[in-house]
């Protein structure tokens, strides 16, 4: 059955977050003509496996001299099940306190298959009584969403202030969760380049939304994929380098910056948990438990890949992801070229951002845009925009979507636009905008 | 804190399931000149992981060949996110023809991180009504405990009939469980040298269990990381090559056959659940999201490197598995002479079986033997064997050991085994056995 067979079939209810994926999925293997902006892969024009396989002997050496082995064996125990909480946690730790500013020892890092894991762990570690909810901003990442859902745990966007006011919005609604006897047990945040929205988290809100967690004793958890990849502008200090009480997972990947075939993620846990240290210990001993009943280890084998990259570009990311950085910036720039000159007449009708870094950009448009504008998109006009409503929370953000630039020649973005426009235009031409039915 | 110590300071209460296992790690590192018998990890002697790796790209090529593309593309797709559900089904499923005598079509294999997650979304995914139950023999794989204390499903003992009388045990438990208005959805077997009994799951229980839980929609789980693993007598089939039903969703690992840093796993799901094809496709589906939301996709890195393996092979694990099942035939030998030798004029005071096949050994002392007495046997013997109990569900099988005999040398067999003799004699010629204290 086609996507839109299915969707035509389909009770005519909004689609669960569980089936939004597989929605999109079918369009795209459904239309594979159409430039797709709905996919956040990165670019693999600068993935080098090969070169990064050869650095396996590298890290192999390491682990012998750390182990005091000869290199025989250690490879022989690479192979073999090792600690949960994995083995390349020093290297880890040193790449973060380089590249993020990030300091941490290497027992408070947690090597997991991908960062998903990590969340996953993180989320039914501390979300363990009823009443227990996780915080995010709405619209927020699908994959928060989908492991919340399968784990029973609500995820309660943020309301009750302006958009932008973090301050406003964390307090009225820790205070609604309050009143009904409920506790907020973590924040989810994306401060650097959000998926899907592409903002920046200002630096002033951060230091105002740590010291109310550290105060209300709410984990934030914060989601760094693509903190390597900024454009322009000052960097800004993650949470997790500003803490000094105990507040902040930092969830980490080397997906974007070396490859998703590593599925290597980690966690690394504060060294206090709200000024706690043991509090800290045991969470850190509960989330490797957890992991030794889902997936046992982090296959060891990826680990010494991305250990040995690490040895080979001295703890250190920058150049390496250079070439990528670059790509990413030039793809933003044609993008927002692009959209200036297809919608430039049109503001503040339709209206965008212009990410200072990561992967996404959000445009809004004067109507309604869905499931069936998705496919009306992909079969008219063979372009694929990925609709904001599938990332909110609550059903809001209808007249936004969400533009993926990370895997697309400069020309596919320049034809996919110009679709998009015609499809806008068009729209926007007729009597009454049929995206409201959507 | 040393175990020893941990030990002594924690309330006098039974460990909990998920820090037996740590317990068991801090005694090994505690005592790292003792014989361990607890861990059931493979050989390393065998491991060819250069070799392994030097396979993937026979791989790519293939992946090139088969998506019509060109290797480098097929190499960067390789390296890129992919299908959640996995890129090797089809060579796993021929695999499992020819090894296990296993017909399956591609679209019934999910490819996992480690056949421990298949088990814990195979455990999530059944279970999702309050009062639904997980059935499990007892004693027990200690991950499927594990993964069931973590999602909350209570496993349940098979009771009710004598030790070997399956059917009898089934129905009684089954009735039992429906009087209370829950509802038994799995049953959790490995009836190829069971961990931790070693025993084998006789052919006529094989075909009664199979035509008792089709009868009563009871999903068998059936797991299978020593089935390449037979010493002597005729092969089995497996319930899941008999499954005429739709009742058997079989568990596969590449952990004991190559190595366990691939984390590579499976779970093969029926044409039909119980002659329902629709129903079959939804389970499928449903693990998939499932998967999705905790480890977004299996390693396509790790996958390669497997496909690559069974490529080189011809979809046939039979002759790399030779030496290895060589050399725990050997072991399985040397454990049982040297039991013969210490424990002769013991029994049958002390008695044990002589599995065909796998990694361990049960044995049954005139004493219980438990926590107290594995630190005991660490700490003045330099031995250290598994009690059984940690592996029960109940709290029964207090005398019972299990000898793991896999990753051994035998000279360290015979000096581990006639040090837990010495243990034993002493413990037996004290007027009041200690043991009981446990």
């Amino acid at each position: 059955m086609t996507a839109a067979a299915r969707m035509h079939t389909a009770p005519p209810v909004q689609a669960s977050r569980l089936s939004v994926m597989n929605f999109l999925n079918e369009v795209g293997a459904d239309f594979p003509q159409a430039i797709s902006f709905a996919s956040g892969r990165p670019t693999a024009e600068f993935f080098r496996l090969d070169d990064w396989l050869a650095a396996i002997p590298r890290y192999t050496d390491y682990f012998a001299r750390q182990l005091g082995v000869q290199t025989r064996d250690a490879s022989a125990l690479l192979a073999q099940y090792g600690r949960t909480a994995g083995i390349i946690n020093e290297l880890v730790a040193a790449q973060l306190a380089r590249d993020e500013g990030l300091q941490c020892a290497p027992d408070q890092v947690l090597i997991t298959a991908g960062c998903q894991e990590a969340l996953a762990l993180c989320l039914s570690a501390l979300c363990t009584e009823p009443g227990d909810v996780v915080l995010a901003r709405n619209p927020t990442y699908i994959g928060v969403t989908g492991v919340a859902d399968l784990a029973g745990i609500e995820l309660v966007p943020l309301t009750g202030g302006a958009g932008s006011d973090w301050s406003g919005s964390l307090r009225a609604t820790v205070a609604a969760l309050q009143a009904q006897g409920r506790r907020a047990r973590a924040l989810y945040l994306i401060p650097e380049f959000d998926n899907p929205t592409g903002s920046v988290m200002p630096a002033a809100d951060r230091v105002e939304v740590l010291r109310f967690c550290a105060e209300q004793r709410i984990v934030i958890l914060e989601d760094n994929p693509y903190g390597m990849f900024r454009f322009e502008g000052r960097r800004l200090p993650s949470l997790a380098a500003q803490d000094r009480c105990g507040t902040v997972i930092y969830l980490g990947t080397y997906s974007k910056t070396l490859c998703p075939a590593v599925r290597i993620g980690c966690a690394v846990l504060p060294g206090t948990l709200f000024g706690d240290a043991a509090a800290a210990r045991a969470l850190y001993a509960n989330l490797s438990e957890r992991k030794s009943f889902i997936t046992v280890n982090t296959s060891q084998l990826n680990q010494a890949l991305v250990g040995g990259v690490l040895l080979d570009q001295q703890l250190s990311l920058a150049e390496l992801t250079r070439a990528p950085l670059q790509h990413y910036r030039r793809n933003r720039d044609v993008l927002v070229g692009e959209l200036d000159r297809a919608f430039g007449d049109l503001r503040p009708q339709v209206h965008w951002n212009c990410p200072q870094g990561g992967f996404f950009l959000s445009l809004t448009l004067p109507f309604e845009f869905g499931q069936r504008d998705v496919l009306c998109c992909a079969e008219s006009y063979q372009v694929i925009p990925m609709p904001m409503q599938f990332f909110a929370l609550d059903g809001s953000c209808k007249n936004q979507i969400r533009l993926a630039f990370s895997n697309l020649t400069t020309d596919a973005i320049a034809t996919g636009i110009s679709r998009f426009a015609r499809f806008v235009r068009e729209r926007l031409r007729q009597p009454i905008a049929t995206g409201t039915l959507s």
